[in-house]
Formats: C-alpha cells, structure tokens, sequence
C-alpha cells in the first residue's frame, strides 16, 4: 500500500485554515496521495490521469486535516474519572500522583492503546503527550502508525540531574524514530515542581537539539501566587527568565496569565495548549483566548489526560474553544469557527515542528479525516467551519489517515488489534486502581 | 409487541436519581416491561418467572431513564447554523425570524424528522418543545412513538387575543392525544414578545386546564435592561405579577437573574430549564446553576434549537453543566454529576407533569436507553454518575425505548423512515433558506 497511490473521490475538499483564512474548498474534488503525501488536491475534473493502487469512495463526506492534540497523557485513560470533583492541587497529590507510582510500563502501554481508539475515532493523527515511561508511549503509537511527541517532562524533588539525563538519553533514542512519526521531547513539567537549576540546565542541555520543549504552565491562580511567592515573578517570566522559552515551546493551559505574561507568550512565540473541558471541570477558570488571538498568541488544544476530561474527543474542545469565550465575554463575535479548526489542525503541528503538516495541500503529509455528511446533526450543511465546530462531533468521523493509511474506517482500526487493547485497558485499570479505591 | 412482554436481561441497572441521590444500582439485572411501564426492574435472580415475548440482550450495558430535553424548537434543524456568531438580537430579527416567516407546514414535519433522529440517537424520548405549526410536531412525534409537549408560543403584536384563541383551540385538539406521549401547552414567547394583557388573559384563560407554561425568561442582560425600562421589573417579576407562576413553570436560560429572581423562581415552584451550550454561543452568559440548586429550584436540561447549538446531543449539555460552573466559580466541587443526571431525567419529566417518568421503577413508564460500556471512552468504567456525565457522548447509547418501545437501535430507527427524513429535511433547507442566503 504505502509504495502505490491512493486516490480519494467524489469529496467536498476542505483544505484547511491558514492565518485565520479558510482555504478555497472544492466541491467535486479527488485527491491523490503518495509515499505518504499529497500528491494532487483539487476539482475531480482537473486531476493528473494517474493509476491508482486503491481507491477510496468518499461519496457524502467531507475530507480536511486530521486534528492535533497538543496537550494530553494518553495513558492516564486508565484513570478516567479518578479523584472526580476534588480541587486541582489534592485531585493531583492525593489521588492522581499516588496512583501514578504505582504505573509500570505495561499498564502504561495498555492505557495508550486505549487513548488511541479515542483519538483516531475523532479523527486525532497527531498528539503532543508527556507522561511516564515516554518509551512505551512512543512505541505503541509509532506502530499503530500515529504520530506523537513524546516526553517524560523532569521534575526536580532533588533529582533533577538525573531526570535531565534520563530525558536525554530518551531523546537520542526515540527523536524522529518511526518514520519520523515519532518525536522525542525533553521537557519541564511545569513550574511547582521544578527547581531554577534544572530550568537553567535544561535549556543549556537542549542548544542545538531539534527540541520542543512542552511544559504546564499558569494552569491555576494558586500555582501563580505561590510562583510568586516562591520567586517573585509569575511563571511565565520564570521559564523566560531562565532561557527555557528560547527553544520552540508549548505551553499548555495558560489560564491564570496577566498582560505582562500575555506579552512574553507573543514575543517569545509560545504556542498556548488551551484544555478548556479539564480547565472548567479542575475548576481552574478559562483562558483569555480572544486576547491571546488578537496578540498574535498561537493557541492549539489539547485534551488534558481523560483523568481531568474524561474522554478524548477534540471535538468537544474545538466546540467549547469556538463558544465559551462568547458566553462568558458576552459577545458572540468572539472566536471566529476558522481559528479554532486552524488551532486544531495546522497550529498544533506547527508548534509540534512540522512545516508540512496541517492543511492539505500538494506535498504536504497526507494526514486527513473524512467527515460523514450524510448524518443527521450535519444536515443541512452551509457554512462549513461553522458546522464542523459548532455541530460535529467525533462520532462524524467515517475514516482518520495518517501518512496516507488508513488507520481508522467506519468502526474498524486497521493498525491496532481493539478488543485486545479493551481488555488490556480493563486489566491495567483493575490492578492499578483497585487497591486504592 | 405492545400487548406482551419484554424483558431486557444482563444489565447493570442504573435507575435514576432522585432528590440528588443516586438509587441503587443493580449489577446484573433484569428489567421486565408491560404495557409501556416496568413491571420488574431489580436483580435477575429475584426477578418474577414471567414468559417473555420478546428478549432484548443488553450484555455490556447500562440501562438508564431515558433523558428529556426541556427546551426545544425542534423544527429549527432546518435553520442550523444560520446566523452564527451574530448577537441575540440581530440573530433573532435579522436572520431568524425572517426565515421563520417562510416556513411552511410541510417543512416544519421535515425539521422535526430531523430533530427525532438526533434526539433518538442521543438517547431523548420526551422534548419541550415550542413551535411554529405545533400540530406538525404533535404528529410527527406522537407517530414516531416519542413523547411530547408542544406549543406554539403566544405572541402579542397588537394579535394576542388571536393568537391565545388559536392556543386554546390547539390545546383542546391535541393535548393527551397519541395515547397520552403528545401534551399540548398554552406558552408565552417572552416578556419582549408580550403584553400585559395577553398574560393576563393567558393566565386566566387556563385556570383549570391541565396546562404546563414553557417562556422564554432573562436570556440576556439586555432584555432585563429593556423589561426594567418597559415595566420597572425584571421579566421574572413581570410574569409572576401577572399570575403566570401560578401555573407549572418551564422557564428557559434565567441567565441574567438577579436574587429576587431567584427568590420568586424558588418561591413559584419554576422549573429553569437550562441551556448552556445555546447560551454561550448567543454570548448570553451563564446561568447560577449552583445558587438555583442551593435555593432548591428545579433545574432541567434544553438544547434550544439546532441554530444556536448547533447539534441536538442532549449529552454537551449535560456535561457542560457539570464542568461550566466548576471552571467559572473555580469550585470543583459545585454541582455534583448526580444533580445534572437527575435535571436531564427526572427532573425535565416532572416538569411536564409527569408523576411516573424519569426512573426505572416498577410501574412507572418504560423510557430507558442502553448505554453501551464497551466503548473506549466509557473504559474504565467506575462511578457511574461521574462516568454519565463527563465521559460519554450521545453515540454511546445504543438502544432507545419509550413507552417499552424500541424507537433506535444500533443506528436503526424503528418508526421514523430514516432516508426520507433525511431528503425531505434537506428539499425543505434548500427551499427555506437559499433565497435568503
């Protein structure tokens, strides 16, 4: 399959957004993909007269970019729903971490699995995690033939030194590995549990390195005051003042962000993470996104772990993403349907580092979802990223590529045995979370 | 099948909430149905030694009260997405109204069709509905099995006396029909769209009628601003000096309610039937879920209609108004996953007048769904509550039943012709809307 061509027919072509402006769709199109990219993209009846190894029929459906997810812990499925309505800080020390100790590479390998089936089924190719054990992560979804950037972000509870060189060590193995669908990062996990010196060896470690650094950050008014508290400065200047935002960085959250920390996002090209389902539901508040666009801020959006969601539907963030700001500014103007599908789509792989990633267009990395036209809440379609942010869900998703496979067609996943992942998830979660509920 | 027995066999047995409590569930039930009500619901090892007709396996299911959607305009699937991102005001006057002028009989039928689909698919048996052409919703629905209360809502631009007598005749004709699943309703539209007098007249022309108000109240700041100026009142101050509390309430959105509001809302036994996806599209704002709970009003859940939603998956709402306040107050804490279950079931049915619907208990009416726990983002599956109301989505439900009826199963619709729903939905969009667009 992957040395022939494939063509995708009889779709309305939605190319993508680009800086805000929604490329030229095109309503009989046929696209052409090869060696994994685009190879044509455009009206049917202006297609090269090429022979195509196999044929899709995307008859009723709409074909755009697949989406990036540009904040997530695929693997913390396993503790979907855990430690439910407590506050941020003792959801994450007395539930969350606990559990986490208690993790081991197989348990984690099985919870990625899981998140798998949730993200190609909403028509997710491309996820910026962090987590534990980054190695089972990165292997489990560089077979299934997605893409990810993976770190296990340091901390520093005095054994920064050692989390830094495990981190690099990581990185040399894994960075670009699986065809390149496999990125390694070597990251801080977010201000309160990190230490100066560890920000300051990070960065200098990391010259040179083709590194995106993802880190949490500004997620809570407490974790600004103690930052505070603890430095006299917010944690925004405090990853800028020790260097750490000097690598291409992405910064998930930013909710508890003031002016001067907005300014610095903007200067120093910080793409922000928006997680509004795990903000609202952690109680930690809302992101000014309507700010942040007009300061040329680059926002994409994440899930957050399905321990603070539950599920992994970026459906559900692009509509929250495209209505939560109108409702509670009250004005409905505000976030325009084009910039959240352009968060979803091309910002979350740009900030990733892919240059061909997110539109498709001739050349570019064939990642592309077929969106099912012929069901009810689609119907009738006009306008159409409004309908796609304000109307779609994930279960609109008929068929999710990645790199010109197919890795997810009407139910079925090509690449991951599901009713093995099901009982692997449902056995991890057991011995995981049983002794401590 | 109506005459016999169904019996629904190896579930857990969700069966509601009642009062803010959970009632205990049930591992490995049965459920026996007769004549459109549970005969037995509890423990297949207890259950009675009754030959059953018809066996419905629900292996790997949850069965739960079906939900209610109680505030809706069903028909206005056929204006989904017109107008997006305009203020209330100008959506409601310059785009929708206008296009509602053109509506005709034939249409509406086609936009319920529409709205059953997605309300069957997302696991509603039983909507609040307020239309143009009511009798058009009364039979769709009342024929597709599902269950209704439908109004045209009074208006009064110098026609009120009109369009009460109108209301009246309606009521008459179709309340009660369809073997109980249809109530008709005698509405206001909203303070701006009234007079005093209709009120009046409205509130005493149905003393003694068996009739449920559904209104329109406080959407938006502005209304309250101009109510203030035209009445020297809050619109909730204005309709409860005018006698129409004295009736059962279904007020839609009081989102812009201030403590004497809330006082009165308390005081007069309304319902609030909330609609906060529709809300914060339209920047309307947020209701104050946890106030109205701490104050003991009654609280349902609403879709609005598909133009400012833009889809009818009952489960954003329910969701949303588990995570919003949390998020908005920054209290985790507030509205516990319960509650929100209880305002999308039980709640929403007693508002109607239902004494016997929103739970499986033996005796009351037979509306449950089957939620299929097989799913990746129902896995793992712990408190159930929880689980309900931030993991899953309208696809999973997999059977609908009302009146121990099967109406959706497995993305088969059992008394609604699903491709000519379809096309009539579609003939009729195009008609509506393309002269306009």
């Amino acid at each position: 399959m992957s040395g022939g061509i494939t063509e995708i027919r009889n779709v309305l072509l939605f190319p993508g957004v680009r800086d805000g402006r929604t490329l030229a769709q095109v309503p009989k199109a046929a696209v052409f993909i090869k060696d994994g990219r685009f190879l044509y993209a455009g009206p049917a009846d202006q297609a090269p007269a090429l022979q195509a190894d196999r044929v899709i029929d995307g008859r009723g459906g709409l074909l755009m970019p697949a989406l990036v997810n540009a904040h997530a812990h695929s693997a913390m499925t396993l503790l979907r729903g855990a430690g439910a309505d407590l506050p941020l800080s003792s959801w994450l020390y007395d539930v969350i971490f606990p559990l986490e100790a208690r993790l081991t590479p197989d348990m984690t390998r099985a919870g990625v699995g899981l998140a798998m089936m949730e993200y190609l089924r909403c028509g997710v190719t491309c996820v910026n995690d962090m987590y534990h054990f980054p190695e089972q992560t990165a292997q489990a979804m560089g077979r299934a033939g997605m893409r990810v950037m993976i770190s296990n972000a340091c901390v520093d509870f005095g054994n920064g030194k050692e989390q830094l060189e495990d981190a690099l060590c990581f990185f040399r193995e894994y960075h670009n590995s699986f065809g390149g669908r496999v990125r390694a990062g070597v990251s801080v996990h977010a201000e309160y549990t990190s230490t100066p010196e560890l920000v300051r060896q990070l960065a200098s470690a990391c010259e040179g390195l083709d590194n995106v650094v993802h880190v949490h950050l500004s997620e809570t008014e407490k974790e600004v005051r103690d930052c505070f508290q603890r430095h006299g400065k917010s944690p925004v200047r405090y990853f800028h003042d020790l260097g750490l935002f000097r690598m291409p960085s992405i910064a998930a959250h930013c909710v508890a962000v003031d002016e001067e920390d907005l300014r610095i996002l903007a200067q120093d090209g910080v793409t922000v993470a928006l997680n509004p389902v795990s903000n609202l539901k952690l109680g930690s508040g809302t992101a000014p996104v309507s700010e942040m666009l007009s300061r040329g801020i680059r926002i994409a959006l994440g899930t957050d772990g399905a321990a603070s969601n539950d599920n992994l539907d970026l459906f559900e963030e692009i509509k929250l993403t495209g209505i939560l700001e109108k409702g509670i500014r009250h004005d409905p103007t505000l976030i325009p349907p084009a910039r959240v599908l352009e968060a979803a789509t091309l910002s979350g792989a740009r900030a990733m580092g892919y240059r061909d990633l997110g539109l498709i267009l001739e050349g570019w990395q064939a990642d592309c979802v077929l969106v099912d036209l012929d069901m009810p809440n689609l119907l009738p379609f006009s306008d159409v990223p409004a309908a796609l942010v304000y109307a779609a869900r994930g279960e609109n998703i008929k068929m999710t590529m990645s790199q010109g496979r197919v890795l997810y067609d009407r139910g079925e996943y090509l690449t991951i045995d599901a009713k093995r992942v099901m009982h692997e998830a449902r056995e991890a979660a057991k011995s995981l979370r049983s002794p401590l509920a």
